[in-house]
């Protein structure tokens, strides 16, 4: 008999797919939904980046280095420089989307069976490349109540097994928006030092970040043989379709086993390589404009949010989004009712349940995560509705 | 200690990486090299194509669906139709190149230990992608004595063993240019069907056959459960930088676990998917010339090569690349000689040594892989080269 791999069965399908179907009949009824349940920002791709591509002149499209073009690595050398962290174009392997970069740091470093750990609530295709390369996904728990902070190290040293090979963190973090202190990352330092793992750490959001200080896990002295960043332009510059990323690490013996995989699928992109270079030449200031406007965002919606009867939303440090605890009994219930059952003034809110973020089962039932990457009056919109539900869901704690 | 997974060992490096430092010296030395050893194409990407992307006018470089552009799958249905392939828009996801649609087919329908046979010399990455699969690939052999035919079904049936769950053609072939015939393309139904097995068909060189007629695997009745299509615009509109290809079934629950997969990694790149869909929009008659020029430049280096003592080269029947056995005693040595040792006229010629493309230790010793991806000007240059050098170098068996 034909049937498909175990791991094909194990495969997480994405948490928000159950609910298209719904978003799809509201539209269809004429329904407006304001989407906050994924990350595909509403800012503009900055024109220099898209003209780099609409103005290039070659005759073939070829494929590039396995690596990436030499001209966009040593371009991206620049980059890491202005934040701080200081890379040869030999200590970047360009990767399709960031995507790639984990599924390459988890392929290289971790073999079946291995284990990674990860705070969670956590962005969950992390699960899906942990069940492509087999490794398994141990979850410590951070609480909304304390914002979302790192959990305590002995929490992370009760999960420590000899299988463990890597902690990975996300800062600023999705789902949450959690932006790691100074003392919670040199805390990681010492752990990742003692048991001798790796830190991934996925910096996706680098650039958006409105409390304290980004410490990147690169800035970290000591332990340039454990960190390996995975990066993406994807949020960066609004260029999610561009998928291109990185994965950058000074460790030798990684860097030539990733190589080995970026050999076997040949190159990232070759257009949107183009645009990652060009975008480094964006001016200085091209990130104030784009941040003020995300930091306006967040304070809307975590004004708004905390405001309604019952609702808890930490003010989030960075990333595009936000997490909040409802009155309500199961949030995946009431993001569907949203979509099927409600309307205000011709409108709804399509949100994404947080128990999907999570890998321990039954918790973040009710909570929801919401992506500021909508304008500030369709956020306002969206809020509007979102207490006007509240206040007709049956299904309430309050 | 750190370390790397065992499976960052075992991965491949790519067969061609150890000669690229010995090209790379003769370069420096002022010698020109005749790139025979890829196959990325000369030929330039259809103006059309590029144009597509070069005129898009989108604002927001967005995330496709994960599936890819749904504008594009239906272009797609209209190709694969005049391909003689009857196929729905959710019969297709596209991939990032035919690279993705190989790991995906395999992460799908094949778990950590299950084995595909493969008929040898095969394209090298295939090693790669099972690798990162943890999937087993067992060998038949083919032979150049008859031009590279499809092994006995006897062969493969001895070759099958419980945990067997798939059989891997690349037709017309990487590396050998064989174009498999109808009988043996039904042959190959046969065996499926009587082991329930997987027939995963790599046609990403379909466009160009020059002898007989392409069988496709959709082609074959009765079996649609069992194919799956892994496709790619790379060589077909020489863009093989696109990283577009295409995951083509009618099986369902393949489809279903592959959406998981593609779900994980967001979406193909969408510059390159706006390229695929102008390409289907060509003229008919865009692959006549092609094809003609390929044809012309096979014929060119099978006769040349066939000219040269001791020199054996079957005709391919399509595809751009030859296999021949020269009368050297170990091809690798032969090929690093001519980078390192040899020049004529100012120039020399790089080629692929065989037995990388070969699971069976020993195998393809004499042999070298040749992608006629030049001018016919410039591969008259490179078989004189080839011609001189074969009369100066020392180890050889004639």
């Amino acid at each position: 008999m034909l049937s498909i791999s175990k791991r094909g069965i194990a495969m997480p399908p994405s948490p928000i797919r159950k609910l298209v179907p719904y978003a799809e009949a509201a539209k269809k009824k004429g329904i407006q939904v304001y989407h906050l349940n994924i990350g595909q920002p509403d800012i503009e791709t900055p024109q220099p980046v898209l003209d780099a591509v609409r103005h290039s002149n070659f005759k073939v499209l070829a494929y590039s280095h396995s690596a990436g073009n030499e001209s966009y690595r040593k371009k991206l050398t620049e980059y890491y420089q202005r934040k701080g962290i200081t890379v040869t174009k030999d200590e970047i392997i360009v990767t399709t989307g960031g995507s790639e970069a984990i599924l390459f740091a988890f392929m290289a470093c971790l073999d079946a069976g291995d284990e990674v750990i990860i705070p969670e609530p956590f962005y969950a295709n992390y699960n899906g490349f942990a069940v492509e390369a087999g490794v398994t996904v141990v979850p410590v728990t951070a609480s909304i109540e304390n914002g979302f902070a790192l959990p305590s190290i002995a929490a992370f040293e009760a999960k420590i097994t000899p299988k463990t090979k890597a902690i990975l963190i996300c800062n600023p973090n999705n789902p949450t928006g959690y932006l790691y202190t100074a003392a919670e990352m040199e805390a990681l330092k010492n752990l990742v030092l003692k048991y001798q793992l790796y830190l991934f750490s996925d910096e996706a959001y680098r650039e958006f970040c409105y409390e304290g200080t980004h410490i990147r896990a690169m800035h970290l002295k000591g332990i340039d043989e454990h960190v390996v960043l995975m990066d993406t332009i994807s949020k960066r510059y609004s260029a999610c379709g561009g998928r291109i990323g990185a994965l950058v690490t000074k460790n030798k013996t990684v860097l030539d086993a990733v190589m080995k995989f970026a050999q076997a699928r040949l190159s990232p992109p070759s257009f949107a390589q183009i645009a990652g270079e060009a975008a480094v030449d964006l001016p200085d200031n091209y990130f104030d404009a784009i941040k003020e406007e995300y930091q306006r965002r967040r304070d809307i919606i975590v004004q708004r949010l905390n405001a309604m009867p019952g609702v808890h939303c930490p003010n989030p440090g960075g990333a595009f989004y936000a997490m909040a605890a409802l009155p309500v009994k199961d949030a995946e219930n009431f993001c569907q009712w949203l979509l099927e059952s409600f309307e205000y003034k011709g409108h709804t809110v399509m949100l994404a349940p947080a128990g999907g973020f999570y890998q321990t089962p039954g918790l973040g039932k009710n909570e929801v995560r919401l992506a500021y990457v909508l304008n500030q009056n369709d956020l306002h919109a969206a809020m509007d509705c979102l207490e006007a539900a509240l206040k007709q869901y049956p299904d309430k704690t309050i």
